[in-house]
């Protein structure tokens, strides 16, 4: 752990969708005492609510800076969340061994490669990201034998590999339930109404209810015994 | 080596950036039978006569497909060819050990991280990329070592760590100097007066001849024995 109020706190560049696991982490970052660099993307993804939602969680918890990149991953498609052409399922019921049509192909690889190029740039050699392979398990880039092989990567094809140093790439929530990252959140508390999660939001940020990140954030906050502040539509 | 004239040719990912380089890995690709899906990226580089580059070659060569991906790392600098704050060296001995300021904070980290996600949506297994690590060993992420540790940071990244195969990251002009990639291309019929390799060419393409890129292009030329098609100011 860095040490906390600390004038020169060691740099943090912090991974932050606008869900909850991104906030929750940025909560994690700050608690553990590092200066947080937070880092969104415009990807054309269909929950542009998402990046709004990043905004408002950066006035409230105030990190050093916040950098929002475009990257079109548009382009070619290939998810429900890039493509009007794939629907994002609905009420269906979450198999943890199938990759879901909302994975993105190489997402947190490309997110980690730019995370890891603003590292470099600030001097910062700390990295958040908030994934978890409990409730995303079908996500092959949520594992922690991808994070590992991608620390190597990163730490070879930068300069930090001249030094006697390595990336480190936090990710505090990997093995804990929705329920229990909820909890750790409230212990730090976390805002969780700044958040959104749901794969087709309104402009107000409202909640569609039924896709399946909606289905683990409600059943989240059930397990966890904590009101869901979160507006649904249904 | 892929099959040539099949109707069903393996699809191939090629980083085209529109040097020297890139264009040579292009030619090798399609004479190895792929059917070639061409990516660049206008990442706000100062050199932006590389993608009209891109485009001519493109024109030329005939890949399946061209894809031009903004990606703006201007947004945090660092490199003399993402900041005007730093400037391109000119005229200087290149000395391999060092990393110049030209180069861009983990740049074919990301590069490699967005042509593996469009491999991944085309069905492709097989990515080229023009590294070399004779006359830039200065860059860290041109050494097969961070190839290697990309392509399994790839393969447990994406859906193809499913499946019993690896993303391949052909690098075949890895142990080849500037003038044995130059006697290559020449053989396949490369017209290099398509390709761009200066750090700051003007509008019309016309290269500088003092930057780095432009000095190790014409050693290269000359060591080859090959006329040099580049226009430059001097």
């Amino acid at each position: 752990m860095a040490e906390k109020n600390s004038v020169n706190k060691p740099k943090a560049v912090v991974l932050l969708s606008g869900g909850l696991d991104s906030l929750t982490c940025l909560a994690i970052a700050q608690a553990e005492g590092y200066e947080v660099y937070a880092l969104s993307f415009d990807y054309q993804q269909r929950h542009a609510s998402e990046l709004a939602a990043a905004r408002r969680i950066v006035e409230k918890m105030r990190p050093a800076a916040h950098q929002i990149m475009a990257v079109d991953l548009r382009s070619w498609g290939g998810s429900a969340l890039t493509s009007d052409a794939i629907d994002v399922p609905k009420n269906r019921s979450i198999d943890p061994t199938e990759v879901p049509v909302t994975y993105v192909p190489a997402r947190n690889l490309i997110f980690l490669s730019l995370a890891t190029a603003y590292a470099e740039v600030l001097g910062a050699r700390d990295i958040f990201i908030g994934v978890n392979s409990v409730d995303y398990s079908g996500y092959p880039d949520c594992r922690s034998a991808f994070i590992n092989a991608f620390a190597e990567a990163a730490r070879l094809g930068t300069c930090a590999c001249d030094e006697n140093w390595r990336f480190n790439i936090h990710t505090p929530l990997q093995k804990l339930s929705k329920a229990e990252i909820i909890r750790r959140g409230i212990e730090l508390n976390v805002d969780y109404s700044l958040s959104v999660s749901c794969y087709q939001a309104d402009s107000e940020g409202r909640a569609c209810g039924v896709c399946d990140s909606c289905t683990l954030r409600k059943a989240g906050f059930a397990a966890a015994g904590v009101q869901d502040p979160t507006c649904y539509r249904k």
